[in-house]
């Protein structure tokens, strides 16, 4: 058996909060405005109200909604996949199983999302929905999304990206979506970023800045997010749940490491979190989360309150970060160039649950070329970096016949000129040097929020 | 329920067959050297000896070696699909199901025939297979199967084609083959063609000619055709076997109405065929073949005996042609862009069991549109082809509760220009005049092998 499949009627009917399970629990969103916790009535400028429920819900098991179950049908259950050629291209000791999350229609885990999301906006009387997006994965799961709900959708897109990437356009427009390239002369905070530099090429922190301002200014349309926030963490963890089971009918045993690529955290949360109550039940198992050496959010970055965005729009959230301010090189996983990183998975990192890691993109398209010859599927930038931490895991002597799972987020249908690059061996490798660092810190703000005790 | 799925133990583990089955027979291929039906010993040099078996077997059923099933594992089975969405969104009377062959690495039901194919090179001891590629489907296809069998792997791509899509490019690279322009320098046919013309953006015909000449002269060289021939569609029989079987289980009916599209004749061979015996027992089943308007082989060609390609390299093949020498205009579907038919489609087309429809590129890609955003994926413009005729038959009074069942062939990933062109636009239709078609057909080779009784 080389896939352990589900049927329909086996997808998760209800999402797993990992909320009330995390050891000395989250510290809360602040607003900056009073130094005190963001209200939800504040957040819901921006947000729906059934979001906001599920970012503070208490509730261990958070029912999904029917009307999300058929969306999720589409393309879920999704394969649960035994790498047997690529352990032995690997020379793998332990056993490797992926999940593989490309088979949504717009490529990535990024869907199971996006449909919880448009569906919540869509019972709480909003029409339009913004959002920004980098490599494309998420703005083009929103425009899927809002096509099966019949709602308009406005992407702000980071310009690089919209310009690398025609095609990640084309796949929005082709779902009736939108896309600005950001920073644009569309929203005030993105009119000032082209004021000091008319050629900017845009970051994520620019982009949620606009998506953020046009929400707030208008009552029919609201934000979303597509990593980071407790919600979007909680739909991913469909993932981690159907893999369980799958494991479990495949008379597998659970993994003994869990392995995710880490931008916002919401990947790595989705297959990660379902195995937390058994880690905090003594069992062992090892949670592995893999960021980019050149954003290394959660390797070198620090745990403080900090803003989402360039403009200090949104609420404060204790994160690890690099800094709202910081601007990441130009790698190729763009969707892993993100200063801060989910607080659910920074609150883990705290308390020694999950382990960082990161790694320069060569060696991740190594694995990545390795993984399209042997397993078949090119895998997206991102994704190739959990493929480079399983395949690390999986020729450790101390994982020798265990299992190592990773999450296969997405494939790289749309990043076909990264593979150009590694192939001509015109991608390079660069360290990140302390100084830019400390420099991008520096904007951290000041208000000693982890002194007035809020936690 | 939205998806049939089947288990990895439900893939068909042998092919049909249709060859015996087909009323009046088939027209053997024919030798234009000797004017008599071409000898195995004469393909031989070119395809590998069970290969050339399948091509000729009077049995109905042939075991899918156990290597090749193996390999099928790693897609199939692929889902059966109830598009309730789109029905819903084109007010159909007529239920529509279909085959999501999209899943497959390469994209398409291609891979379902070149790891068949490359396979039975491997045991036959040839280390090195050449192809020629129009769209780009077949040689991704074919590259992934040689990576899977560490088989060197070179590609003739329709020159065009090569510089619209540098991205089906950059996967048949990842897939460690090698890809070159055709008409191309390489062999004497391309420089034949070049010498005439510099500027030539190469057609199907022309990439045959160089990929044949190259297999001809090496002895571990061995050429691989994508679809027309026997074998191919033999392959192809898991889709539409599947797809029997998923229609059983889900306790649905057999369908009324199987639409595939149709350049070679493959994927529409695949879906169809297996459900020729109900045809033949005397149930009402329409079988129904879509091209192109701008390259109507089908349904403005003949019925006749004609070379495969455009340098008369290969044998002659009954079937429906437009001439070897037909130059389709430049439509967005470039798969189905050949001057010829699989000769098993052209005899159950004479024997009024195949019935041959076209369309313009523009109904074919508001079919796709419609579908992307009802069903979530992003239709390959071969698909479209299959969309659109399914859609039309599914509004159909006589068709009211029946099954329509469709063939989606392949995604759309790698043909995002022709979605933007088609959204802004910039697409147009044409009529192809009587005189173009008149022209290509005096190119028809004039043997009279029709009246030499070889039937």
């Amino acid at each position: 058996m080389r896939k352990i499949l589900l049927q329909e009627s086996e997808i998760p009917t209800k999402w797993y909060n990992a909320l009330p399970d995390i050891p000395n629990g989250l510290e809360p969103p602040i607003d900056p405005a009073t130094g005190q916790p963001a209200t939800p009535e504040k957040l819901c400028a921006i947000f729906a109200p059934p979001l906001l429920e599920q970012e503070m819900s208490a509730e261990s098991w958070i029912e999904i909604p029917e009307e999300v179950l058929d969306k999720l049908t589409m393309w879920r259950p999704t394969p649960l996949v035994r790498a047997k050629r690529l352990e032995d291209a690997v020379g793998a000791v332990a056993r490797i199983y992926y999940k593989n999350e490309s088979v949504a229609p717009a490529g990535s885990h990024k869907c199971n999302s996006s449909v919880a999301q448009a569906y919540a906006n869509k019972v709480s009387g909003i029409t339009k929905l913004t959002t920004e997006t980098g490599a494309g994965q998420w703005g083009s799961a929103l425009a899927f999304a809002c096509a099966l709900f019949n709602m308009e959708c406005l992407i702000y897109m980071v310009r690089c990206s919209y310009e690398q990437k025609p095609f990640r356009r084309s796949m929005i427009h082709t779902w009736g979506a939108e896309v600005v390239p950001s920073p644009s002369d569309t929203t005030e905070c993105g009119r000032r970023v082209l004021a000091r530099d008319a050629q900017c090429p845009g970051s994520l922190g620019i982009a949620i800045s606009e998506a953020v301002e046009v929400a707030a200014s208008r009552k029919d349309t609201n934000y979303t997010l597509g990593s980071v926030l407790n919600h979007v963490l909680l739909h991913q963890t469909v993932i981690g749940l159907e893999a369980r089971r799958q494991l479990e009918i495949g008379g597998e045993e659970q993994p003994s490491v869990v392995v995710g690529c880490c931008g916002g955290g919401s990947n790595f949360a989705g297959i990660a979190l379902p195995f937390l109550r058994d880690r905090l039940d003594g069992r062992r198992i090892r949670f592995v989360a893999v960021e980019p050496a050149a954003c290394p959010t959660m390797t070198r970055g620090h745990y403080a309150y900090d803003y989402g965005d360039s403009s200090s729009y949104t609420p404060l959230l204790k994160m690890f970060t690099l800094g709202s301010q910081f601007m990441p090189p130009g790698i190729h996983a763009g969707g892993l160039r993100y200063h801060g990183m989910a607080p659910i998975v920074s609150a883990l990192i705290r308390e020694s649950i999950v382990e960082p890691v990161n790694y320069t993109q060569l060696p991740c398209f190594e694995a990545a070329s390795l993984f399209a010859r042997s397993e078949g599927i090119i895998p997206a930038p991102e994704s190739s970096h959990a493929i480079r931490a399983a395949i690390d895991e999986a020729r450790k002597e101390e994982n020798r016949d265990k299992v190592v799972l990773f999450n296969l987020s997405g494939h790289g249908h749309f990043d076909m000129g990264a593979y150009d690059k590694y192939l001509s061996r015109e991608m390079e490798d660069f360290e990140l040097p302390d100084s830019v660092l400390e420099e991008a810190a520096k904007t951290l703000p000041a208000f000693g929020f982890d002194k007035l005790g809020v936690a």
